[in-house]
C-alpha cells in the first residue's frame, strides 16, 4: 500500500515516516512539505517540496497513493494571528485534496480544538463547538470529510489529535507548547512557569502513540471503519498537578522536589487548561494504540525517536 | 434599522422585501441579485446588480447595513450538478460576507438539507449529517457562523428553511419543485405525478411564513438570541397523502375527487420524501411565525403575494 504524507517534515510527520518505513504493509511513501522533508534513502520513498495550496502538488500527493495522511496545516496560534492563511491552508487546500480522492482513504489530522471549551465529560457523540480559528476550519473540513464519505467520494477519517507530548522545539504558533515544555523541564530539573492551574486538565498523548494512530488510520481496512468518521484519538486527561507529581516521581524518585510554578493566564486556561474527562470509545474499538497511564505516557513522550 | 438582502430578486427575496417595506422598524433596504432586483420606488431602497462572489459587491452589501439576510445561493439540484460553483457561492462567498460583519447580525438562509436523511424524529439537538453537496456547504457555513458568533466577530443566525410552498416557477435546479407543484395542480384540478409515496413526509412551510421568519431573524434584538444559532424555522411535517387529502378538501369540498398519481423515484424519496417528525422549539421560543395547520398552510401558500 502506497501512503502519502503532507507536512511530512514536521514533528509528527517525521515520526509517522519512521513508523511507516518499519511497517511491511507500506510499499511506498510520498512525502511533501514546504521544505524538502527528510526522507530515508530508499527507492520506495519519494520526497517533494511545495506549498499544499499548489494544485500541482495536490495532484502529486495523490499520484499512485492508496491513502493520504494530511498533516500540513497552520497551527493554532498562527491561525489565530492570520485567519486568512488558515482558511487557505486548513480549509481550502484540504477541500481541494479531498476533491481529488476518488474514493480513496484520506486521514485528516484534526484536533481537540474542534471542541472549544469542552463540557465536564466528552465522548464521541459530544457536539463540537469550536472557538479558535484553527478549530473552526478543522471542524469545517471534518464536515466535508464526513459528507463526502457518506457520498462515496472519499473514505475519510478525521482523527482528533490531543496535546502531543513532548515536542522539543516549540514554534511561536503553538500556544500549547507549555504542555511539552513541562516534560523536558522535569527531566532536566529546570524551573518552569506554567500558564495553567494544577487542578486544570489537559488531554495528552505521547508522540509515538499519535504517530502510530495516524498510520493505523491510513492502513485500516475499508470495511472496519464505522459510520462515525470524526473522533478522538486515545488520550489521557490528567490534572496538571497530577502530571507534575508523576513527572517528579519519574525523574526525582519518591523524594524528588522538582515543582513547576503555577501562574494561570486566563486566555490559555480557557483554551488549553479547562478540559474535562474524555472517553475515546471509537478509537479503542478500532484498536488504535493508547498510552496506558501517566508513567507510560512520560516514558513514551521522551523516547529517542526522530524530532 | 437598515437591512441588506442578497438574492433579493428571487422567490423568497421578493417576499421579504415586501414584508420589510411594511415594517416600521426597517429604515432602509439594500437589495442585491445577479440581475437588478425589483425594487420599490422609495428613497430608502438601494438596488444593486452583481455576483455575490465579487468582493466589491460584498462590501456594498454591508455598507451602512445593520443586518444582512443572505439568500443568494446555488440551490440543491444545481449544486449537485456543479459542486465547484456551489463551493464558490454557498461556501466561499458566504465566508467572505461573514468576514466583513464586524459583529453585526447575519442571517444565513440555511436548509433542511443539512440533515441528509433525518431520523424518525428531529429536534434542535439532532446532529446534521448532510449528503447533498448543497447541505454539506450550508452546514460548513453554519459551523463558521456559530464559531464566529461565539468569538463575537458576528451575530449570526442560520435558519434552516423547510420546503417552501408554493413556488410558481420552479427552476431546473430545484429537485424539490414537486412540493410546490402539487398545490397549484390541486387548485387548478390538474393531473400531477408525484415522485414520492403517500406515506412519506415532507417538512413544509408557506412562503409568507418563511419570509416573515427570515425578516424576524434580521430584526431580533441581540439579547434575545440564545446560544443555539443554527436551527429549524417552524415547519409542518405532513404525510404527502394527508397533504393531498387536505388539498382535495380545500379546493373540491368534501366531495372532491382530485388525486395525484404516486410514482416514487428512489433518489427523490431518499432526498425529499423520507423525513420524520420535527420539533422546532428554538424558533417557537423566539416567536417566529408558523403555519398553524394544513388548511392554514394551504391558504398561505397560495396567497396573492409577489412571486
Amino acid at each position: 500500500m502506497r501512503v502519502a504524507i503532507t507536512g511530512a517534515g514536521g514533528y509528527l510527520g517525521r515520526r509517522i515516516v519512521a513508523a511507516a518505513m518499519a511497517d511491511p504493509r507500506v510499499t511506498g511513501l510520498t512525502l511533501t512539505d514546504l521544505a524538502p522533508p527528510p526522507a530515508p534513502a530508499d527507492p520506495r520513498v519519494r520526497a517533494l517540496a511545495g506549498d499544499i495550496r499548489d494544485p500541482d502538488l495536490q495532484a502529486a500527493v495523490w499520484d499512485g497513493a492508496d491513502a493520504v495522511i494530511h498533516l500540513a496545516a497552520i497551527l493554532s496560534g498562527a491561525a489565530e494571528a492570520d485567519p486568512a492563511t488558515s482558511r487557505q491552508v486548513n480549509l481550502d487546500a484540504t477541500l481541494d485534496l479531498m476533491a481529488r480522492a476518488g474514493g480513496r482513504r484520506f486521514v485528516l489530522a484534526s484536533t481537540i480544538a474542534v471542541y472549544g471549551t469542552p463540557p465536564a465529560r466528552t465522548d464521541d457523540a459530544t457536539e463540537p463547538e469550536p472557538t479558535l480559528i484553527y478549530g473552526m476550519h478543522k471542524r469545517m473540513a471534518e464536515i466535508a470529510l464526513e459528507s463526502l464519505t457518506r457520498r462515496g467520494a472519499l473514505d475519510g477519517l478525521a482523527l482528533r489529535i490531543p496535546g502531543v507530548v513532548a515536542r522539543r522545539d516549540v514554534g511561536p504558533g503553538q500556544t500549547s507548547g507549555f504542555m511539552s515544555a513541562i516534560f523536558h523541564a522535569a527531566r532536566e530539573g529546570r524551573r518552569i512557569v506554567l500558564p495553567v492551574a494544577p487542578e486544570g486538565r489537559a488531554w495528552l498523548a505521547s508522540v509515538p502513540v499519535v504517530a502510530a494512530g495516524l498510520l493505523a488510520g491510513a492502513l485500516l481496512p475499508p470495511g472496519q471503519a464505522g459510520a462515525r468518521r470524526s473522533f478522538m484519538l486515545p488520550a489521557l486527561a490528567p490534572r496538571f498537578g497530577d502530571l507534575a507529581a508523576a513527572l517528579r516521581v519519574a525523574f526525582g524518585g519518591a523524594g524528588g522536589d522538582w515543582q513547576p510554578e503555577w501562574r494561570p493566564d486566563p486566555a490559555i486556561v480557557a483554551a488549553f487548561g479547562s478540559y474535562g474527562a474524555v472517553e475515546t470509545a471509537e478509537a479503542r474499538r478500532l484498536g488504535f494504540p493508547a498510552d496506558a497511564d501517566l508513567p507510560a505516557l512520560i516514558a513514551a513522550a521522551l523516547d529517542a525517536g526522530p524530532g
